[in-house]
C-alpha cells in the first residue's frame, strides 16, 4: 500500500514553479554575480530587502532576509526570550514551540477562542490567517485587539506565511497594518508562494530591533544564502509571482475541496471548519477519541497534542491538503476514517 | 583616495567562477528540481553529502552541510560547550570566540607555538593550515599531538577553510586524517575554493555527533538552503572544482607575493612569515606600537587583539591579500606603512 502523506506541510512537486526557477537562478548570477557570489550584508540580498521594503512601506534596513522565516523567528526569541514570557497561542505551529523550549523560554499558551488579557510579556506569537495547524483565521475585531496591544506596549510577532494562499474570500487587514507598523514585528515566506527549498524568509520590525536582529544574523553565519535570495528577486522582477501563486491557488484550492469531501462522505461525525486557505485543516473527532492512539494503515497525519505547550489537543489533529493529489486524498481519508470506525467500536464495546 | 581594504578575508571578484556557476544553478534545478526546491533533510542536499562523504571516507550520514562553516561551528558550540571549557588557539578566528561568548561558554586560550598541555573539555577548536588570522601552518608533529590527544578524549573541531588554498609546498595530513577520524569534526566550506555567498560549508563528525548536530540544524532552520548546496554538487560532477582552485591559487599567490614583496620594501622593520596559502599574513610591528592606534590614511586592516580571546596581539594585525588586486596591494601596504613610520618617530620622540 503506498503510504499518503496528510502529515507533511509541504507542496506538492506540481506546486513549484520548476523550469521559471531555473532561468531566475541563472539570470540572478549572470546580472549581479559578484554580489550574490560573495558576502553581504547580515541581513541579506539588498536588492530583494528593498523590494519587501516598499511592499511594506518600510526601510529596506528594516527587513532581514533568513534562510527561512523560522529562522528569523529563533533570532528574535534569542534577543528577547530573556526579557518575560512568550505569549503563543494553542494550539499553535510545533518548530518555534520547540526553540522556546531549547532557550528555556517561559510560554503562555493563550486559547485560540480566548482574548488575550496579557498586556506584557517579551512578546506575543499569532499566526492570524489560515494558521498552521488549525487553518482558522483570526477576525477583524481580534486582529484590532493585537494591533491596540502592540501599541500599548506588548510586542507582536505575526507570523504569515500563508496569507496570500487565499482561495477564496476576502483578505483581512494585517495586525501589522492595523498597528501601522508600531511595535509588530511581521514575518512571512516565500515557501509557499514559489518554493520552501529556497529558504528565503523575511521579517519587517521596528528599527532597533531590526539592526540587533541583523547583527545576531551576521554572528551566526555572515551572510545568508544570497543566490536564493537574489533568485527569487528574479522572479518577483520578471512578474512572475502573480501567475504562480494563482496557479498554486488552485491547485491547492482543488486540493482542500477534495479533502473536505472526502470527509463528508468517510467522516461526517467528526468537526472541522472549512478553512479558505493555507495548507492545514484542523480535526476533531468524535466521542473525544484520542488521536495519538489512532493508527491508520498507509496513512500520515500530525496529532493535535503536537501543537500545545502544556495539555490540549487531545482528540483532535492536524490534516495537510498541501502535499497529496486529491484522489490521494480523497483515499488517505478514507483510511483514515476506517481507522477511526474501528477505534470508535472498540471505545464502545469497552 | 580610493580605499583599500587589507581587512576584509574576501575573495577578490575576481576569484569568482561566475559564468560556470550560473549554469551550474540552473542545471541543479533542471536535474534534480523537485528536491532542491523542497523541504529535505537538516543535514542537507544528498547528492553533495554524499560526495563530501566519499571524499573523506565516511558515512554519508557522518557529514552535516550548513549555510557556511560558521554555522557548523555554532550547532556544535551550542551542543557541546556546557559540557566543559573549550580550547582554543590563540590568537584565532575572532569569529567563533563571538559565537563561545554568547553562549557563556568558558574559554581557555592556548598560545599558538605552545603544546596543548590541557587534555580534557568541551572541544579544542583549531585551523591547523594557513590559519585565520596568522596564515601559519601546524607543523607534523604538533598535528600528530592533536590526534593523539582527540584519541585520548579531547575533541578536536579541525577547522579547514583554507587547506585547499596552497600556493607550494606539500600539504600535511589533516589531524583528522592523522586520528584516523577518530573524535575529530572535520569543517570546511566552498567558500574560499568556489564562492561564499553560495554558504555552502560542512562538518564531518562521529556519527552520535552528527545526528545530534542534524537535528540542532533542523531545529534551527528545517533544512538548509539547497539550491547552494546542489549548484555546488552540478560544479564538481562537471569536474571544474580543479581547475577552478588552480586559477583561484594563482590569482591570489600573485597576490601573496605583491604583499611580501611591498613589505620588503616599505616595512623590513616588521617582522612576518611567509605563508603557504590561505587569505592572511600576521604583521608584527616594530618597537611594540599599537597596531588598534595606527590610523593609517585610505587603508583598512584588523588589529591583532581582535583575534585574541584574553589580552594579546596588542602590537600585531592581520593582513588579508585575498581581495585586493597586486598593484591596490601594493599602494595599501605603502600607506599603512607611512602610518607606521609616523607613529615611530611620534613614539621616539616622546
Amino acid at each position: 500500500m503506498e503510504p499518503i502523506s496528510l502529515a507533511r506541510g509541504v507542496p506538492g512537486p506540481e506546486c513549484l514553479p520548476l523550469a521559471e526557477l531555473a532561468d531566475c537562478a541563472r539570470a540572478a548570477i549572470l546580472s549581479d554575480g559578484e554580489t550574490v557570489l560573495s558576502y553581504g550584508p547580515g541581513g541579506g540580498y539588498p536588492l530583494l530587502r528593498e523590494w519587501i521594503s516598499e511592499c511594506h512601506g518600510v526601510e529596506p534596513e528594516q527587513v532581514v532576509l533568513t534562510n527561512g522565516s523560522l529562522q528569523g523567528f529563533q533570532f528574535v526569541a534569542e534577543v528577547l526570550a530573556s526579557t518575560g514570557p512568550v505569549l503563543v497561542e494553542a494550539p499553535t505551529y510545533d518548530r518555534p514551540l520547540k526553540i522556546l523550549a531549547s532557550l528555556g523560554a517561559e510560554v503562555i499558551p493563550v486559547p485560540l477562542d480566548e482574548e488575550v488579557t496579557v498586556g506584557s510579556g517579551a512578546f506575543l506569537y499569532t499566526i492570524p490567517t489560515f494558521q498552521n495547524p488549525t487553518g482558522r483565521t483570526l477576525p477583524l475585531d481580534r486582529r484590532k485587539r493585537l494591533a491596540k496591544l502592540a501599541k500599548e506596549g506588548l510586542l507582536v510577532l505575526e507570523d504569515d506565511p500563508y496569507g496570500l494562499v487565499r482561495f477564496e474570500g476576502k483578505a483581512l487587514p494585517t495586525v501589522f497594518e492595523l498597528a501601522g507598523g508600531e511595535n509588530v514585528v511581521y514575518s512571512s515566506s516565500f515557501s509557499k508562494t514559489i518554493a520552501p527549498g529556497l529558504r528565503v524568509g523575511y521579517m519587517v520590525l521596528p528599527a532597533a530591533l531590526a539592526a540587533e536582529v541583523e547583527s545576531v544574523a551576521a554572528s551566526a553565519y555572515i551572510t545568508p544564502a544570497l543566490l536564493s535570495q537574489a533568485t527569487v528577486y528574479a522572479f518577483l522582477r520578471r512578474g512572475k509571482f502573480a501567475p504562480n501563486l494563482e496557479r498554486v491557488c488552485a491547485l491547492l484550492r482543488d486540493r482542500r475541496d477534495a479533502m473536505i469531501g472526502a470527509l463528508e462522505r468517510h467522516l461526517p461525525e467528526a468537526k472541522w471548519i472549512v478553512p479558505e486557505g493555507g495548507y492545514f485543516l484542523w480535526l476533531e473527532l468524535p466521542g473525544d477519541l484520542p488521536a495519538a492512539e489512532l493508527r491508520p494503515e498507509g496513512v500520515t497525519f500530525v496529532p493535535g497534542t503536537d501543537f500545545f505547550a502544556a495539555a490540549g489537543g487531545e482528540s483532535s489533529l492536524r490534516l495537510a491538503f498541501s502535499y497529496e493529489p486529491p484522489a490521494a486524498i480523497e483515499e488517505g481519508v478514507r483510511r483514515f476514517a476506517s481507522a477511526v470506525r474501528a477505534a470508535m467500536l472498540l471505545s464502545r464495546a469497552a
